[in-house]
């Protein structure tokens, strides 16, 4: 190779220094559990995540060692995103929304060495305490608790050294985080991103055509940081100088609609379960809040049409977002390209609520059952396959199996979709949640979405029921709003003006709420078992 | 490494891939010798660059060879852009404005097997055909010339191949394309830039906080492409599907405000000259032309801060740029942070006059003649120093030299600078330029701005003179404006009020023009040898 370029890696420490230098007294602002709000700057955040990586490192952590982090969404959350890394560690979110058996598997099978926990969620940590064998335990003090025997303070080890300290050499291929997916069948597996998969991705997120984010703009990640990241925005808000509003434990839609307004945030991320949330708390009391202009990244299940025009009436506007953890996540961004200026408001909501077009750097493609890739059309289905610099290529510690990736190398999603000529995704099925009715594939999300479009319902859940005439029929679960009325008749009449008339489906249940997996997806596998004896 | 991510490189190819796949109707506009305009599509451009790298394999391009072109700013030179990296060649630009030994100099020491060149230019090829020996010639027919004997047709040589090509696999760390410094002393020097580092180049300028450039824009590069690869722009606005327009061999004033109006242009890249002219021709005819609102990013020579104040007027807005040849070229842009919101019209205007904050992957330092590292304040100047993916670590096949790179990496500008503690680069000098009078140094380039700024002046360049009392000081050598009368005198007293006492010159000379390297600079070695007997 004749090239004369320097071979210098992309390292998350390289955003730490930006932050550190360039913005130095950008705000960093944290909902705590008493609903008082820390205030600290990047300025502040550098020299703490500096300092827990000289803690770690004197403490004997090796290059890849994971630390895990036990934490809702916060300032310290934050430096450990940037010192476990920095000290050449893995940082290991763990999903505190799962069973604790399921934390300690996850924790015993990463081989987890330290871990770091929020004090206000240490009942959880005793649930599984036992079962797991952590070297040092550091609590953070969200309250005026104390520290419970055989625990230290976080603020104690990081305050321990003299914070003196050169960021140990290490290569852009390192482990830097890591995630289990929630997994519906089998065990958790884990996805190990890299500096250089975790750089590029926030890289690529930030520019113009996906999130567009820029040192003018304030984030909030209502989505979880122990979820792929926060999508990114910790990184992706850091490398940019972006302020960084955190929602601490509090996810309720009154506290989010109280930090959009104070904090002046004008981008957060999150499931669509929350921004339903939302709604419903605007709607209820449509002038409390002065929100700023704000944009919204959504995603983790599919957003309804009908959310993204009720939100828009507020002022909001939705980008639907595609992706899953092991992607990193950002696949595909629902950004409009400025050819559609001119489209129709249906045309232009219709294709809003696709999964979008695909970011620069990632790659891909849809193909069939018989692993014949499928042309972009308006009509050919397929599996959805992906390739890429922050597409995983394997699970940690795992063989490699041949239901998750293909022989060529791409990543097998599970998901099924079509590609139109113009390159937006358009998902219509989880594989395993494709309802085939006489021989022709109905789209469960289609149907969720025109389901979900009339005005007495709150949420609606598709399942495939077996079927002696057609093989498989759809069967709808649908949640009404509160104190509105509507029956399968009504639900079926609405339905024939929106669909093909074999799509329709013959049977409704009415159901108190949609069962939800703990990343907030609607739980077919649950309703399956709960509706189909 | 125990990452699961894909080792998936980073490839000039998949930017191509991303312009034929999503923007395949975007318009690229080329401004053609008889002022008629050829329009093609990315989607056009994706198949032609496809065949480029077809027809240069089957004509026995092996990985890394060189192929240069002799090519003013438009549509095939873009193909070669592309075509000649995914054909896992190296794209080699040669600058027209050298002189024909230095150009034959140049091809020799690159060892160029093939030649793409414009049928316009081929009178300069005639010049220094003789000298070189290259194995096969390919003429672009931007005219109805027809084709000299023992050349070839461009159009015949894509067009004899099929079109059925996988672009053959290679690494992000292979070369793509090369440029020679002009090098105002000694030879030419070689810079190889890899897949990698054009890519990361690429995303980086294309991020909110730099140039932010998405698929709602259209780019004009005034700055040639032989020019370190037009600073990117081509590779940018391919990868964010932004029009592109092209002016051909016709740079002046006047063609260029007619492209930007017609074209709708709201992004240009260019050298002070160019932007010089611009302002001429629209104070000229203020009324001649309807400009949309434009961003020009300028770069190459610094900007003086009167010149960014004449085009807001023009509601056109400047962004500075600075970066070098060896630096890809994108290290820093002057735009600013949000909390220099409410700063006073002044201190904004000098801080947009500044070489500007440096993009997230580049590191910078400045450090003084004994090597010691100094602190970013307002005091302290010392050399600037970098370090980063997109910056070269030596030169083609030349000796690392000490002069240009340090111990320990970094790449030595030649550039003097202080870091404020906004982390925003003020550019003092080149090494070579500084004058050092009474043990105080004096910034040629603050001179030069402060002289510029009088009414009556159009250009000024500031060299050092020997002086037996300080060691040095300055001489003014200033061109007036036509039909404009000012004298030394005048000068003097103006500048009075806006320097140091000891900073003003005591010496001018009226002069016609300032003379310029081929990169459009001030030549302050020729200007030194004209003045300074």
């Amino acid at each position: 190779m004749i090239s004369t370029m320097m071979t210098q890696p992309l390292l998350v420490d390289d955003i730490l220094k930006c932050a550190g230098r360039y913005y130095a007294d950008v705000e960093i602002v944290t909902n705590m559990p008493d609903k008082s709000r820390h205030r600290t700057t990047y300025g502040e955040f550098a020299k703490r995540s500096t300092r827990l990586a000289q803690a770690l490192t004197e403490a004997g952590l090796k290059r890849e060692d994971r630390v895990a982090t036990l934490c809702w969404n916060h300032h310290v959350h934050l430096e450990a995103y940037f010192g476990i890394p920095a000290a050449n560690g893995v940082l290991h979110t763990l999903n505190l929304r799962l069973a604790p058996e399921d934390i300690a598997w996850i924790v015993n099978h990463a081989e987890d060495r330290f871990l770091i926990v929020d004090d206000v969620l240490l009942p959880l940590y005793e649930k599984f305490a036992d079962q797991v064998n952590f070297e040092r335990v550091f609590v953070v003090s969200l309250t005026d608790e104390g520290i419970p025997d055989g625990m230290e303070s976080y603020e104690d080890f990081i305050n321990g050294v003299d914070g003196e300290f050169e960021l140990p050499a290490k290569e852009e291929n390192d482990g830097c985080g890591m995630c289990y997916t929630s997994g519906t069948t089998g065990k958790p597996k884990g996805v190990l991103y890299s500096h250089r998969s975790t750089v590029l991705h926030a890289m690529a997120v930030s520019m113009p055509n996906n999130m567009n984010v820029s040192n003018h703009d304030t984030l909030l990640p209502v989505v979880p940081m122990f979820h792929a990241n926060a999508w990114g925005m910790p990184y992706i808000a850091t490398m940019c100088g972006a302020k960084q509003v955190f929602p601490g434990p509090h996810m309720d839609a009154e506290s989010l609609l109280d930090l959009f307004e104070q904090e002046n945030v004008n981008m957060a991320g999150g499931v669509p379960t929350i921004w339903m949330g939302i709604t419903q708390a605007l709607d209820a009391e449509p002038d409390r809040w002065k929100l700023p202009k704000m944009k919204m990244l959504v995603g983790g299940s599919a957003v309804p049409e009908s959310m993204i025009r009720r939100f828009d009436q507020n002022g909001l506007e939705i980008v639907q977002g595609w992706g899953m953890t092991e992607t990193s996540p950002l696949v595909s961004l629902s950004n409009l390209k400025p050819k559609f200026d001119d489209d129709s408001e249906d045309d232009r909501y219709a294709r809003r609520a696709t999964a979008g077009l695909p970011s620069p750097l990632v790659d891909v493609r849809i193909q069939d059952d018989d692993g014949t890739v499928l042309p972009w059309n308006n009509e050919d289905m397929g599996e959805i396959q992906v390739k890429g610099a922050w597409i995983t290529g394997e699970y940690y510690n795992l063989p490699k199996s041949e239901d998750k990736f293909t022989d060529d190398g791409w990543l097998r999603t599970g998901d099924i979709a079509r590609i139109d000529p113009e390159g937006y995704i358009h998902i219509t099925d989880r594989t395993k949640d494709v309802i085939k009715s006489g021989g022709e594939w109905i789209s469960s999300v289609q149907l969720e979405n025109e389901i979900m479009a009339h005005e007495a319902v709150a949420e609606a859940a598709v399942i495939a029921q077996p079927d002696d005439k057609w093989g498989e029929r759809p069967l709808a679960a649908v949640v009404r709003k509160s104190g509105q009325d509507v029956s399968a008749d009504d639900l079926k009449t609405f339905l024939q003006d929106r669909l093909e008339k074999w799509m329709v489906p013959d049977d409704y249940v009415f159901i108190e709420e949609v069962p939800r997996t703990s990343t907030g997806k609607f739980n077919k596998l649950g309703l399956r078992q709960q509706l189909l004896k």
